[in-house]
């Protein structure tokens, strides 16, 4: 199609019908703006049309029974495209864009494009399509006469506009949404203005969020926070592979009752009694005993917490990471491993392995936060737009203190807390305010813990084994991430298991795998989820879990 | 450590000394080609040596009392090698080399370096250590005075000998073992020839090696078969990420009974009846209707299988994809999506995604095989030594055929099948053979299946429901992988399923996902563990499956 019919039009009426469609537009933009859910949509009732109106050559329904051939034929040899690849460069192509209806303005995510130039009986069949439709429209690709509004210039599409001449529907939704997804987008802020001038705006409760998960994704927020988690993922595995690491798969279902722990979900396995994994520790350990050298993982953890917290999931995706060390946690080690090979650029990089858990903990984490960054710019704006936070700080080279110098800092400031007990969510943030305060710092390792509140299988301190070769991570106050030497020697695993009153019978498996030469070794684990969180400084980990799982919901 | 006590030593002295290991060496070598698990090991009695004896400087067991800060000493400042890196660039520097103890000579993977110049009791020390033991040793890289034997040049260090000076025992094996590693990496061929000359070398049963996978993947092939996973892996993200797809996670635990299938783990959640996944199909749909547009998933996939075959196991890594598609499952199409920039080698490139299911299909696996073949050249060597197998042949084009042609080609060949039924398992063998005869290819689609073998949210053929928008995929004459266009109408959903007798309202949350829009989309699903074994041509599943789990077993 040519844009024949706009050459046709005299060129006041286009000013005119323009102008026109301007004012609308603004109209709709401040109706937009108090806009709810809970108001009556502005539609007119669904289909049916008449049967010979359903669908003409230029607009109509594209279902299995009418209408697919000859949109078929329509949209021949045009590109399908995004809204964000109407660049310069392809004005005066005709081409195809796949959207939703939102709010009676046609969109393709985020971004409204402004509907002209179409004859009644179309207008007629666009203006009946129910919002969330999944639409197709088919034009040439022109640039604007005169920029458009404030509100499409943001989006993004300020020099081009989209003549729509043929316009298709591929999937109608039901009129009444159980959330709109323009609601499920809106800030806290804009609700409370929308308060304060007496006009309120709906707020999406967490439940209608989660329950109409699919809908409720649709958001830019949510589909940023999705990419931003996948790029967490890619840069934690660039380090890693870069690094010699091998990415491994242990399973999930366990026979027994997984680490002896209570917070287990249980099953039966074709007879037999089984538990599913509370993590990947005695796998990763054990592919470390048969000469892994340096392995990791990404893969589900399963919690039966009984707790409904901000920060707790019954099902989240695992970091996990265990490798082979000199003898000490806290040592600078070098080992080479066969694999120093980056094959990832398709490129050989032969890499030092200048490795240390620690310091390898904090350069992996450091390249995370600084490639999330780089990478998703866009991504941590729409995020910002609806749940504003500001960057992460941290150091170059990772901030570490010990156990004792975080509970000194605790003491100086008045906190009351046991130099042989764990810290409380309250100690916690606490304490990363005043490293805060004097480090300029919201990452942070403490390391050489009590223990007293560590598994077992964690290497006491030479020097005193009071405390452990362990650590804790923190991000803006919250533990994000727990590693440690583990023991490595058979007997004194057992002696520990013991001590800690767990039955030696029932990790035998797991001693067994030290028996037979096992090499000295450590490792961590975190939650993507809760990285992603404390990242974005959402506060709620429901809000980074694609369908999340806790004490109460294991739906949809 | 200098190499003083060498150069203190007469010529004619160490000439008769070498002379008298190599000769040592052959016999051990000889040996060691009719050595068994079931032969007594030629070991003596392990420690306690007189407390005195157990640690000097230069020798001795490194534990948490005694020895360690002496090891630590003697290692300041040593860099821990492999040997893999004992290349000619670090001749004449002091490294340090961890390993494990094999067959009395002292090997770090599955390399042995031969020991000398060391003292009485260093040797005493030495020769005490039990097989699969820890071991690190210090010393001077230097240049051999004369080539080292056969055997060593096979295993590349045919250049440098390494002089040791230092050995410390980090981890002592128990003395007996469940399987020598030795034994596990011995090829079929070499078992049939020890056979033939009257000494029957032992053959590791799977059973032993399973239930000892810790020192079972100690041998060469099993580090190679994980490395080469890890790199399909790589490959299969890496084509993936390049085309704008997002890796998500989706849930594991699922309310009700999965997709309706009885073959279901089971278990309680708080009370409510859960299940495992079956496959993340709901999931990634159900993203897809959340405008995620393209997504892919590795994670695990929990089938209760029966059956007790090579190829099923009740665990295993799914790796899965779903898209959003033009209309129909084979139509050329151009999506281009905002997410179409390959972060992974930090650089920008904007991809034209030409895709349409069964090109990026074809595309991803072709991209996947070349990858390993140019990436693992290594690894690939050490499976065929003990596995022998011929590389796969594929076009690079890959041969799609319908259903109908390949009924035709087994009939054609005298094979008695029903053309509206699923292939078993020796048609598929058969037709493997005939394609490969007449294309020349071991890779292959067939599409067009039979609508009464698939799943009932299937797009029917618009021209035929008796067909569906489906296909499988081969790889030397085995199902592989399984994919197809879904019902994106919920309408249709909801017939399809009644027809296929399944009660709607238990797929309730599954149907009503596509009542709010849902575009036209498809993908598909294989196992990892099923691409590794059938890429080397291995026999057993449970070989590319680090701890398997199947009908019978549950541990380790």
């Amino acid at each position: 199609m040519s844009s024949s019919n706009e050459e046709k039009m005299s060129k006041k009426a286009a000013k005119k019908r323009a102008a026109k469609l301007e004012k609308l537009s603004r109209k709709q933009e401040r109706e937009e703006a108090t806009s709810s859910s809970s108001l009556p949509l502005p539609l007119p009732l669904p289909f049916p049309l008449e049967e010979d109106e359903s669908f003409s050559s230029n607009y109509g329904d594209v279902t299995p029974k009418s209408g697919r051939s000859s949109w078929r034929e329509a949209v021949e040899g045009k590109e399908l495209t995004d809204v964000s690849n109407l660049v310069e460069e392809i004005v005066g192509s005709e081409v195809s864009i796949r959207g939703r209806v939102h709010n009676h303005r046609l969109v393709a995510k985020t971004l409204f494009v402004i509907l002209r130039e179409i004859g009644t009986s179309m207008l007629k069949f666009v203006k009946q399509l129910s919002r969330e439709s999944v639409v197709e429209r088919i034009g040439l690709v022109s640039l604007p006469k005169k920029p458009l509004t404030a509100t499409s210039q943001q989006a993004g599409v300020s020099l081009l506009k989209y003549m729509s001449q043929k316009m298709y529907c591929l999937s109608r939704s039901l009129l009444n949404l159980p959330l709109v997804v323009e609601d499920a987008a809106r800030s806290e802020a804009d609700i409370e203005k929308s308060l304060k001038v007496g006009k309120p705006a709906a707020r999406v409760l967490q439940d209608t969020r989660l329950n109409n998960r699919f809908l409720d994704i649709r958001t830019p927020a949510n589909q940023a926070i999705f990419r931003i988690q996948c790029q967490v993922q890619i840069a934690f595995r660039e380090f890693l592979l870069s690094k010699g690491f091998l990415e491994i798969h242990t399973p999930k279902l366990m026979a027994g009752s997984s680490e002896g722990g209570s917070a287990v979900f249980r099953l039966d396995y074709k007879g037999q009694p089984a538990c599913l994994a509370q993590s990947p520790q005695l796998h990763k350990q054990m592919a470390i005993c048969g000469d892994m050298r340096r392995v990791f993982e990404v893969g589900p953890v399963f919690r039966a917490e009984d707790s409904f917290t901000h920060r707790h999931l019954c099902e989240f995706v695992g970091l996990d990471v265990e490798m082979e060390i000199r003898m000490h946690y806290s040592e600078v080690c070098m080992i080479d491993c066969g694999l120093s090979v980056n094959h990832i650029s398709s490129v050989l990089i032969i890499l030092p392995c200048f490795v240390q858990i620690m310091d390898l903990l904090g350069e992996l984490f450091s390249f995370i936060f600084t490639k999330i960054e780089e990478r998703c710019p866009k991504e941590l704006e729409s995020v910002r737009k609806q749940y504003p936070f500001q960057s992460l700080k941290f150091l170059p080279q990772t901030l570490r203190l010990t156990f004792a110098e975080g509970i000194q800092m605790l003491k100086e400031a008045g906190e009351e807390v046991d130099p042989l007990g764990d810290l409380n969510t309250e100690s916690e943030r606490k304490l990363g305010q005043l490293v805060l305060e004097k480090y300029k710092t919201e990452f942070y390792m403490l390391h050489r813990y009590p223990s007293a509140v560590r598994p077992f299988y964690t290497m006491p301190c030479e020097d005193d084994s009071n405390y452990s070769n362990s650590f804790d991570v923190f991000v803006r106050g919250e533990e994000i991430m727990s590693g440690a030497q583990r023991i490595h020697d058979p007997e004194l695993l057992e002696k520990r298991a013991r001590e800690c009153g767990i039955d030696v019978k029932t990790i035998s498996t797991y001693i067994d795998a030290f028996r037979y030469g096992a090499p000295p070794h450590g490792g961590f684990g975190v939650g993507l989820e809760r990285v992603v969180m404390l990242l974005c400084a959402l506060n709620n980990i429901r809000k980074t879990s694609l369908f999340p799982r806790d004490s109460q919901r294991l739906a949809p």
